[in-house]
């Protein structure tokens, strides 16, 4: 295994980091808060690592899907790391672990808070906290495909890794390009939203702490109440931005080039609009009579699926207190996730449909046993490697699922609570049902569940399979043997030189 | 579609049905009941639309899947209608719904019951109960195989319809000597656990009863208290033999033939086994520190375990007071169910098998690209075909179980008794947690809720596709354009006449 070029990539991140960790500071000169100062170690040890990690350029820069994976696993754990580091030293959120968990929540984009009181942190904590989830949603390895000057046609392989979906399509034939146009839509979009909200007066600051949650679909708010305390403008703007985000950003890139016909064919797109569109109308009339006006459910029954759907988090009402039938259709919604290759966390919209497109054909050939016909998806056959991939990925979903579960019902709360914990941040949601519904938080949790729930976000938002690798025991097989025969080949080496 | 041969063999099954309600009324005779004589209008009626739908022999005896599959769902449907008539006739359950839904349940082996007193039933009554449960395990299309004299070699698709695990295996060359052992097997095997139970002081009718339980992983007791009231010797009977039941028949069949060897290498029946023992061990500290002592512990661990893994359902314990770890291992066992070619309910131990013979092999080809290495099992390479087919059963299940669960969440009950009163019925078991915990039933359920029940029972119990194929549009076509071809035909031969 190519273990230099892993160690080359986590210094550039590691890098980008220390620049990010700087912005913060900024908001701290701006309301002239202590806590800013905190920032700066951080970001120089940040810097200092870094620069020690890339003080030698990798011979080989070629990356298989092995190298991908590894490098983006660790690249998210040494992120989340640093990126904790400044909660801790400013005393707002004193235990480690619960730091660890806000900020893996954080760049997840999942939103699940161990804070009962957000309105307490100072801002440049709390521009911090929305901060990690614009970085997380579009992904910080997709960003550094876009800047650094990789050579060679492998680096899909590490943008593969990073971004969600059955299927990476490069939208131009450079990564480096396709990276930065994905960025471009994205900053894009975040400025445009945030327009929108200051024109529905919120302040600057809770406007761009809004936009950095809903475009990288996370959901940490800035008020206690999350968003219940807004407008019904403003609950509207960001209901619509909520659904933008969870689109397919390879949509966005067609409607730029002039294509809106093509964009509107994207078979995953109507799916996705249409599941949005009956959930509304049948949360619409099942929280009718509770509702002040018809105006008022709608706009609740909206915020809700589309914040949960696009797995971004926020909430304007309490839907603990919903019917079962409400519930439930909140919680498939966890799973099913916005479309692939957008922001959005879950198991993806695509997915399903694949799914659904499989067992059609099933029956169709119990009727019809001599048809041989293959599925298709927006016209094009899908290959049977594809169709694998996807059957593998939601077996090894449920399976982790399972095991989280379990392993969180060590804490003994009851059953409700812990499977919509583990939906809640397998998916990157942030908010489930009962203990950990829309006006709890998941402070009470042990270390140790939060430990599980810490790696099932890391694991929902790399598509389990980078993460997972890490357990396996080849890889660090590999990598012991790759470090042996470096200094195996050194020793022959010196060994020449004396001869 | 061939609807003459699907008319025939319903009311072959019609007719076999006839002459089992005839053994309830032979008990009411031994206990003079005179709700036994409501068995005879009914055998009566059942004869004779049997008779009248076999008057015509059918020209054509293929067997296509499709039409297995049919004549399997209706078979259940009819043997279900025609099986819960005495229960309403008796008055003693008044209501059709609820005798239905006790019926089925006693076919598909699940044992859900409506029923708050049992004991309230009359010996006849209880013994139909019972009953059902036997001739479901094996299967009624099994028995009929075994005594019709049907030609051609298409039956197996009857058998493969009607049989659970993913891949239907002859014994013997010709089908109707496979339903004949394995229908030996199972009568011997019962004879032998109501001997056992005898022994241990069970008086005749209860062990019978408790035979016929067992044997068909069905879990109606003739008790209020299920199995608590027992000693521990019937209980470990009990507990041996459920988990006997839960073992893939062909293994038996290896064993009379001599070659216990090959029996004990089958995978399925290891993993099977190891499940049950890690289970066991598991559950039995989680509740340690709650029993008399250890050896209760591990009689009321070992009990549980095995029943809700067979899909049994009998309970000697409220586990509903267990904890939530100890539940969750429950509610897990639940889904994962017997072995294929048992008379067990659940997903089946082989298909999970398969599923994680698939990840890990996904897994290996990440860190090893090239490798093309085939899924074993039993050191036979898996066709793709099964594969395929083990997927799209689970995702089928997976959305028939998430639908049922929305539909019956209109009943507006809490979110575990809607989850594991599905779980217990789609998986054939009968006990759920909450609400529908061991030491309650399912009577509160409105009559909706009982259909969506009911369907999820048949469904678990016939593997899904034949009762779901009942719903794909193409069926009904066929079935009338080969009506309309017959009377087209007709006209055309009167037409012929006159002219």
């Amino acid at each position: 295994m190519n273990s230099s070029i892993i160690r080359y990539v986590l210094g550039c991140v590691l890098k980008i980091e220390a620049v990010l960790l700087l912005l913060p500071c900024i908001v701290a000169l701006i309301y002239t808060e202590q806590e800013g100062l905190w920032y700066l170690p951080v970001a120089a040890a940040s810097m200092l690592l870094g620069l020690l990690m890339t003080r030698r350029k990798p011979k080989d820069s070629v990356f298989y899907l092995k190298e991908g994976c590894i490098t983006t696993s660790l690249s998210w754990i040494f992120l989340s790391f640093f990126g904790c580091l400044p909660f801790c030293l400013t005393g707002e959120i004193p235990s480690f672990t619960d730091a660890l968990f806000e900020t893996i929540s954080g760049f997840t984009t999942t939103g699940a808070s161990i804070l009962s009181d957000v309105e307490a942190l100072s801002h440049c904590s709390l521009f911090w906290r929305s901060f990690t989830h614009w970085i997380g949603g579009m992904g910080v390895l997709v960003f550094l495909l876009a800047i650094l000057p990789l050579s060679g046609g492998s680096n899909i392989n590490l943008m593969r890794a990073e971004s969600p979906g059955p299927s990476v399509g490069k939208l131009v034939p450079k990564v480096k390009y396709t990276a930065r146009i994905l960025y471009l839509i994205y900053f894009g979009m975040t400025v445009i939203e945030t327009i929108l909200l200051l024109l529905g007066k919120m302040p600057l600051f809770d406007a761009i702490c809004t936009s950095f949650g809903t475009a990288g679909t996370g959901g940490f708010g800035i008020k206690n109440d999350s968003f219940a305390g807004y407008s019904p403008y403003l609950q509207w703007v960001v209901t619509i931005f909520m659904i933008l985000f969870g689109i397919n950003f390879n949509a966005y890139y067609l409607v730029i080039f002039g294509s809106i016909a093509k964009a509107l064919k994207m078979e995953e797109i109507r799916y996705y609009l249409l599941t949005i569109a009956v959930s509304i109308a049948m949360i619409f009339f099942g929280i009718l009579h509770t509702c002040a006006s018809a105006f008022d459910a709608l706009t609740q029954s909206a915020f809700q699926v589309a914040s949960i759907i696009t797995t971004t988090g926020f909430s304007t009402t309490d839907f603990n207190t919903w019917s079962s039938s409400c519930k439930i259709i909140l919680v498939l919604l966890m799973f099913v996730g916005a479309c692939a290759g957008s922001t959005g966390g879950g198991i993806k919209v695509s997915r399903f449909v694949i799914l659904f497109k499989t067992v059609k054909k099933e029956f169709t050939s119990y009727i019809h046993p001599k048809s041989v016909k293959k599925i298709q998806m927006d016209e094009k056959p899908i290959d049977h490697e594809t169709i694998r991939t996807v059957n593998v990925y939601i077996i090894t979903f449920i399976v982790l699922f399972v095991l989280s579960v379990f392993l969180i019902s060590f804490d003994d709360t009851d059953l409700i609570t812990g499977f919509t914990a583990v939906a809640a941040t397998i998916n990157n949601i942030g908010p489930g049902l009962e203990l950990v519904g829309p006006a709890a938080n998941f402070g009470f949790f042990s270390h140790f569940a939060k430990y599980v729930l810490m790696f099932d976000m890391l694991a929902g938002r790399l598509e389990l399979f980078p993460l997972l690798l890490l357990f396996h025991p080849s890889i660090w097989k590999d990598l012991f043997a790759y470090k042996k025969s470096i200094r195996n080949h050194k020793k022959i080496l010196r060994g020449g030189k004396k001869g």
